[in-house]
């Protein structure tokens, strides 16, 4: 590829309503859609997460166990099932404001091994950015070489993804404005961290590996570390709050945005 | 794989209104869904066509010329997203009685040359398969290598999925009792055609594309033809009326159903 993309991520938070089961949050998405087509930078892979779509099944289903009983084979399904219809709303969202939008669905080409990403054909995707298309990827159920089948996490995605495209950077839009020192939504006095260096986030990450300290970020941190391999690979990643009109747009055409940049 | 598949194709006109772009035939599509429930046969794979979904669109951006001109982008993303629509309704009823249908996207691992599966992994079929899933492919709009993208249709599919998994037998799904000597929607004296051998086969179809003589079939011999490459692998091939009820269901236990015998 002869330009680097971009990759966005649209985190399930934003899009749905989380603590309704299946139910998207049209307007963010219609805003959203509305945000990508007129910053207008291409090539842009886009991936978004299972927000109230996924999560209820999945959990109903224990799907992230693997394959215990059979009783998990029709949940396996449902779970999959809504998953797709959530990236199908988006699609169409999309499309209406004249995105070139292509499904790529993971569980249709990938395999895990113990939740693990190991090997990824990225032809598809690569082909449909060359032809001028916006490939949609997603969060999906898939199927686990280890454990019968598993749950791929959007953000696993975006990292691995990224990295074997060699992006221009990574764009995550999550419902909050960034990483914190503490989590926004239960401590008033959290600080925004607005850049991260690669030494700093593997120092936070070693400490709650290491149990000395939790996560007291709200699960922020738990998503950083998944683009690790990325931020690695020295491309640039900027947290932004999807859910704040503009930031998207902002970020995509490379304005100076509220947010967290790791690099 | 232990046990042999089988490949059951729903044609288009069969689960869509074909004169109304997009529109379903939902009643076909749950009847259907019973019938399949109700055989109760695994492992079976099955492959059903774009009927009202897929051709209006690929006509109107000619998507089966491949890739010309930049208009016809959005015309692949319109077309590809419908066919995943029709999808989605089809894994809906086939999950309302409790069959566990997965999607598996062809244009998602698979990239056509100059309009013919070249190679094609069957890694997730196959686990979802072993692992008691009834996967759900279709015919869709796919990249090509030659021009750009093409459309891959269900019987292309039917065709190279039951010869690379080895199937048990083919039963196709059509809108009509099988194969006729005439076009049977037009000619009161077409007679039914119940039983056909490789030779028979090829025979008709050498006279075709020599054009000695057109074909009179109303489309069904050609469609046939796509199935040749199975045929020749020794798997029985049955045409049968799945706009009739029961058909699909008998063909599947294996009892004795009017149609057209291919082997």
């Amino acid at each position: 590829m002869n330009v680097k993309p971009i990759v966005l991520k649209l985190g399930g938070s934003v899009i749905t309503h989380k603590e309704k089961p299946l139910t998207p949050n049209r307007e963010a998405i219609d805003r959203l859609a509305h945000e990508i087509s007129q910053a207008n930078v291409l090539p842009l892979v886009i991936v978004h997460g299972g927000g109230s779509f996924g999560h209820p099944f999945a959990k109903a289903y224990k799907i992230n166990e693997g394959f215990k009983d059979s009783s998990q084979i029709m949940g396996f399904s449902k779970t999959h099932q809504a998953m797709t219809k959530l990236n199908g709303i988006v699609i169409d969202a999309l499309i209406s404001h004249n995105i070139p939008a292509v499904e790529v669905q993971p569980s249709s080409f990938m395999i895990t091994k113990s939740d693990r990403i190991k090997a990824m054909s990225n032809k598809v995707v690569e082909k449909l950015l060359e032809t001028g298309f916006v490939p949609v990827l997603y969060g999906d159920t898939v199927l686990d070489s280890e454990k019968g089948f598993a749950i791929l996490s959007g953000d696993q995605l975006v990292s691995s993804l990224a990295t074997q495209l060699a992006a221009e950077r990574i764009i995550v839009g999550v419902d909050v404005d960034g990483l914190y020192t503490s989590d926004p939504k239960k401590d008033k006095t959290a600080k925004l961290v607005q850049h991260l260096t690669m030494r700093e986030l593997k120092k936070m990450q070693h400490e709650i590996t290491e149990a000395t300290v939790t996560d007291v970020t709200g699960g922020m941190l738990g998503k950083i570390s998944e683009l690790i391999p990325a931020v690695r690979a020295r491309i640039q990643v900027l947290i932004v709050n999807a859910s704040k009109p503009d930031n998207v747009y902002k970020a995509l055409i490379g304005q100076k945005v509220v947010g967290t940049l790791i690099q």
